[in-house]
């Protein structure tokens, strides 16, 4: 077992935490997180709420969230005074317009504060637009603490709300908490809760748009679900993450937010979406259809992009500029009962990638395994080694059906083209045209859930349902 | 079995060929692929070569390509006559410097007709510079045949630069056959070959550098492979593919190629790069690092990309423009003597993509099969599903090693950010910084052959070798 870095064995083989200086000082001067605190610097005075610790390899800092909406971070060295202020009654939270509806038991944090006077008579001005506000965790939804340096899930969307309350001048926001999960985490069963409640809304409640907030590493794969598990949505649903931790300076939390309200309440479409940062400054937010999203950096604010298709949506600080040449992107409407709400997966489907050196005989594994469906991420425009096709035949023959897609990313999978498409086409393999692997992926778990034999799930996967295949004829760029 | 679309099968269940209007109305006038033709149609007369059918999925017409070089495609409703033509004595074929050192048994077709008077006495102008032009297959060395639409990897180095005369302006050229595989059949032991004979090259000939082309699904693979297999090279090896076959009127075959001359004869580096085309126009061709570049489209002739890093170099039509900010690029020496040659690769590595849904016991695979080393490709910073952890754990006991990339492509991995990373790095799973998930696949093949032990292999993974991890810093974007 590797050490990890931030925490260190005792020598009983027990974890051993550290207070770090900055805990230190809070400590020495009977301040902590989310007070509102005056702080005296040799460079100035500062007034503002002491924010968790944002992400870093030294701890020298303690971090102020002036007034201004700033974050500011002052060496310890540099601190000469930290005392408690009283919260100022000129705040604008009257306008704070919230239910919590579930109790957080991590809501040990930051910034609860203001809501706490307000919470229990919400004012819902009739003029603003109603928007659900589901939380499942992810970065959007944590905050990097004093003690380890390392970014952790803990803030709901209670809280987020009340960090950002400008978003309160567009809509009134109904927040609510469905679980706390880092994306990587999400299962089928996820997609499924979620589908569910927001069908449940849709149905049974009035609302004018839903917004999922939702770790940024699986989002893409979240909204391909909805895309499929939600059809003839009648307004728009809207997952939104954040590449930086809300309480980071750098953080887009807030502007992602911001634009998924900006979209829900001044343009007319519905559809299951992602708004992400569409540049690496706060100026233009993209919304991105469900099916043809996908992060493609580890790190950067604008780490998504848009596959084949522009944006659906860029949204600019008060103009928003939509791509409407899309075939099935609806407008909004009051039919909920044309809502199509088939919220199953089945997770028998593998996604391989291959890879030159790949062993074609690893692929007798799913003979014996419960897997009904491969989805193949071929190279180019949807080839894998020939050496494979013995064992692809096999396979076939059993009854699981194989589809190819392209590691690629970008373009369309053609397998006329080449001996090699020609072969695998003989033998039976299907193409899915320009569907990313991870949509084709969501996609079949989805149809083999929902379809009643393998000849109508190969149907399914072969026509368009939320814009995951686009116009079919013959791709030239 | 499915039918493929371009074969039929008869009563017997037999392959039945068709021969297309195309290829009757060459019938007709007993003329032939490649043959000097002067060509009459209701819109004008045509003199050139008749090219093989450039992809498309009808056949109604005959392409020519003219001396200029330009292609032409003429309905074959339009054509009034076809007749031969003797071969024009005014073509500058005097100045092509060939050598054929190879038979190669599928050269049976297009424009072999102006090696022939020149291969038995090759001159070589003194003052050029001698290139090393491998040929290994893929579309760069393919065409399209009129009887079936699809495009076959039949052209060999001799014919490439038969139709490419003027790169003969640039270099002496000896065009050298190694072997013809689309590139989703390149396996490690082609890696191997290709290393082995640019290293003898090295060691035993005077070349100024050396071009391999090379199918385009799996080039940056190839090229990762022989980063670290020839190390300290001494001269520059470029690998080029194209990425619509030479014989289409859009190809890229000729452009790359002619980028790869340049790059090789006006400046002055060393080492292993890719040059492919960086605009879709031909205006700018790039060259990659060869650990740096990806296949990101499946069709577009600009479809590679470099990763996190500018190209090396954008070749423009008089201009070379180098990014000379990189550590591991070296100008060329004539010390052959320091070519660290280590060619072997050992394929019991598995690259294994996450997703959503993924069934953790999968791994259990793996406790009982060849692999020594899994290389996972996660979610964002470096992520899985912490349900896999008990069975990284016991297989990490087992002695497997696991090293951590991103599916994102762009970016560093950065796995002390969550709980999910730190948990990760306690369970003893490495981290491999900005590598490309496909880049470390290649290295750990090449490591697992070229270290005497998994500590070994685990300290050559982490160092830096051939650029394909850069700066070990935070990133900071």
């Amino acid at each position: 077992m590797k050490k990890g870095p931030t925490t260190d064995l005792n020598s009983n083989g027990e974890k051993e935490d550290h207070i770090s200086k900055s805990q230190q000082l809070l400590n020495k001067y009977n301040v902590k997180i989310g007070d509102n605190v005056k702080l005296l610097s040799n460079k100035g005075e500062y007034t503002g709420i002491i924010m968790p610790r944002y992400e870093s390899f030294n701890d020298n800092y303690i971090v102020i969230k002036l007034n201004s909406g700033y974050n500011v971070g002052i060496l310890t060295e540099n601190i000469i005074n930290i005392t408690s202020e009283k919260l100022s009654d000129t705040s604008d939270n009257t306008s704070l317009n919230l239910i919590s509806k579930t109790d957080d038991p991590h809501n040990n944090f930051l910034l609860t504060k203001e809501i706490a006077h307000n919470s229990d008579k919400p004012v819902f001005p009739s003029s603003l637009p109603k928007i659900l506000l589901l939380s499942t965790g992810g970065t959007i939804a944590s905050k990097v603490d004093y003690r380890t340096g390392g970014v952790t899930s803990i803030l709901n969307a209670s809280e987020l709300y009340s960090i950002f309350p400008e978003i309160s001048k567009y809509a009134s926001i109904y927040p609510e908490f469905i679980f706390n999960e880092y994306s990587e985490n999400i299962h089928t069963a996820h997609w499924s809760l979620i589908s569910e409640r927001i069908s449940y809304a849709v149905l049974h409640e009035q609302f004018d748009g839903i917004i999922v907030s939702h770790g940024t590493d699986t989002i893409h794969y979240t909204s391909s679900a909805m895309s499929f598990a939600l059809q003839n949505m009648p307004i728009p649903v809207v997952l939104v993450g954040s590449q930086r931790s809300s309480d980071r300076p750098s953080s887009d939390a807030f502007t992602n937010l911001l634009g998924a309200i900006k979209f829900i309440t001044k343009t007319n479409y519905a559809g299951i979406f992602v708004c992400m940062h569409h540049t690496s400054s706060d100026e233009i937010i993209a919304c991105y259809v469900g099916t043809r999203v996908r992060k493609n950096h580890t790190s950067k604010r604008n780490a998504f992009q848009s596959l084949d298709y522009v944006p659906f949506a860029l949204i600019y600080d008060s103009d928003i500029v939509c791509n409407t040449n899309l075939e099935r992107i609806n407008t909004r409407n009051n039919i909920a009962k044309n809502l199509v709400s088939k919220t199953s997966f089945d997770d028998r489907v593998f996604l391989l990638k291959f890879y030159p050196g790949f062993d074609p005989s690893f692929l007798e594994y799913f003979s014996n395994f419960k897997y009904k469906v491969i989805i193949l991420e071929g190279t180019g425009l949807g080839h894998i080694n020939k050496n494979c096709f013995p064992y692809l035949e096999k396979l076939i023959d059993s009854g699981i059906i194989i589809f190819m897609t392209s590691q690629c990313i970008y373009g369309r999978v053609q397998m006329t083209v080449y001996d090699t498409g020609r072969d695998l086409l003989d033998l039976g393999v299907i193409p899915l045209s320009d569907m990313s692997s991870e949509t084709a992926l969501v996609k079949a778990m989805w149809a083999l859930s929902n379809s009643s034999n393998m000849k109508e799930l190969v149907e399914i996967m072969k026509i368009n349902l939320s814009n995951e295949i686009s116009n079919t004829s013959p791709l030239i760029s």
